[in-house]
């Protein structure tokens, strides 16, 4: 029987879930649980490295985001579920790790450039910030992950995961390697946009939660963004320009060729064919709705996944950090 | 009884101590440990902002330097000395004061600048070595020390703590003040100059140890530069640009009026004032090597001090981080 290999992947704390959170992201968690051994981690120190003063909310964050994880399919079990924060051994991996990487190796991160620019932080960033990606190789390495599910934006920070590793394994162990070099595995689901067309987020209004029950999900729905040439049942309409054609493809695989036709013909209108792509996404989650329900009755039962996920993910850590400590010879 | 204040100091851990490092902070250090409730660390994570390659020496660096401080005085029933490796919570500390400070102010680091300069760093510079002020602040914040007795050289350091202390007690507790801004306490002992009248260091080679025997103390002594226009015994000398007249000025204070007129009639050669200058730094250093042998004779003693100074230490941090969780509501 082969070792399955490690895989390491986690979120920043941000509540209750979208569905982008859920197709961009999640989903593929959940396909890969079976495939790789999985830890997942809510990464709530990595909230503090662009907004560090809103931190009271974390808490009520990490556990409505972990409800949707379990909710969700994802099987404590299997991949224990546990809070960055409360694995003291990454803080002391990262200080290690900041040791080993040039300050312009991390000036020259293209993500992180685009990242300041949005946030109009250029000349505010914080160190945290320009350091995210040593956390970041902390969390990984901690666990000895080799897989870690990511989009393309993630990847520059792959590859400085994968030097600092070879670095600490060059000046420190040559002959015995204590990290292996992680890979970037992209997703295999495109994100899913907002209902304005951009990219779904909170900050933007332009979500559908996991969580949204049938009738507000059907209300949103009606918000999105079609085909501007379609006005009125009847007229002709182009699907690929459509958002909720992208819905459909997603939530209404079966139905997508019908879908199609009766666009462009004109006879399925814009309300029907939202009506009905509602009537799908509702579909959909209503499983995954009916676990949280089980949840929130239960939210014991949430606390106890992440107070046994925390103390497996611990145990792992210290014997991380015992071979740090041995090679390094000190600490 | 007004209560004692805060005093956190901490040196590198360089092995056996020199003279420079006896006279220029440690002798500071053992006068000011009844004025102040102290804290005195070994700062073993900073040995690797500027060398991250070689720490297996460590633990034998420690041990030596730790030695030197009991030896010299410093009593571990006032002040617990501890290793700042085996504190974790200085690195959890240090991460969320990562956040609280900019990239560009610690770029503007005047005393960084210079020392990157003359390690030929500019461009190397890690990031750890970027942020060293960060994790300085959290070695001082983490106890609340109030007073660090520094060199002129790190009063940019603390000026960067009292920044960091400040936006921490605005962001998270405003009405509670978690941190005081410490003050920089400059020694009021000029640092000793090397033998060669450079910077007294090991790597210069320029160094007498306060563990150094009397035959080596003497025969260092008589490589010491003198002024160059006093070539023998009948030349008059100029005490004022003679190295050796320096150290007289430390170790022979009740002397140096007649070395002084000695010197400069001509009727003390530069043979006779080095010997003398030699018993003088011998019998000053006597007691501590007194010391120092009965340490080496029972060396759990230094382990014992370490490990309840350790304890100590640990409990205050784990106080202290209690606070921080508490004030910023997660962790």
């Amino acid at each position: 029987m082969t070792r399955k290999r490690r895989l390491l992947s986690g979120m920043r704390p941000t509540g209750k879930l979208h569905l982008g959170n859920y197709v961009g992201a999640l989903e593929n968690w959940i396909k890969l649980q079976d495939e790789f051994e999985s830890y997942h981690f809510v990464a709530d120190w990595h909230t503090l490295t662009t907004d560090a003063e809103h931190t009271r909310i974390i808490p009520e964050n990490t556990r409505e985001m972990v409800t949707d994880w379990l909710a969700a399919g994802l099987d404590p079990q299997k991949s224990p579920l546990f809070i960055q924060s409360q694995i003291k051994q990454h803080a002391e991996l990262h200080l290690i790790f900041s040791m080993l990487i040039t300050t312009s190796r991390l000036e020259r991160n293209p993500t992180l450039k685009e990242q300041a620019r949005d946030l109009g932080l250029e000349t505010r960033m914080s160190y945290g910030h320009l350091g995210y990606p040593v956390l970041q190789a902390a969390d990984i390495l901690m666990y000895k992950g080799e897989v870690v599910p990511v989009g393309e934006d993630q990847l520059p920070h792959i590859e400085m995961a994968r030097e600092i590793a070879r670095r600490f394994n060059h000046v420190y162990s040559p002959r015995q390697m204590v990290f292996p070099e992680p890979e970037g595995r992209l997703s295999q689901f495109p994100r899913l946009p907002g209902l304005d067309g951009n990219r779904m987020s909170k900050s933007l209004g332009n979500t559908i939660l996991l969580s949204d029950p049938p009738d507000e999900i059907r209300r949103k729905m009606r918000t999105a963004v079609t085909d501007p040439q379609k006005i009125r049942r009847g007229d002709p309409g182009r699907p690929d320009v459509c958002l909720v054609f992208t819905y459909h493809k997603r939530f209404t695989p079966d139905g997508v060729a019908e879908i199609r036709s009766g666009c462009e013909s004109g006879a399925l209108g814009c309300v029907e064919c939202k009506q009905r792509c509602a009537d799908s996404v509702i579909s959909h989650v209503a499983p995954v709705q009916e676990r949280r329900r089980h949840l929130e009755e239960y939210p014991e039962q949430v606390t106890e996944v992440l107070h046994e996920g925390n103390q497996r993910a611990r145990a792992v850590a210290a014997k991380t950090m015992d071979e740090v400590h041995e090679v390094m010879g000190f600490g």
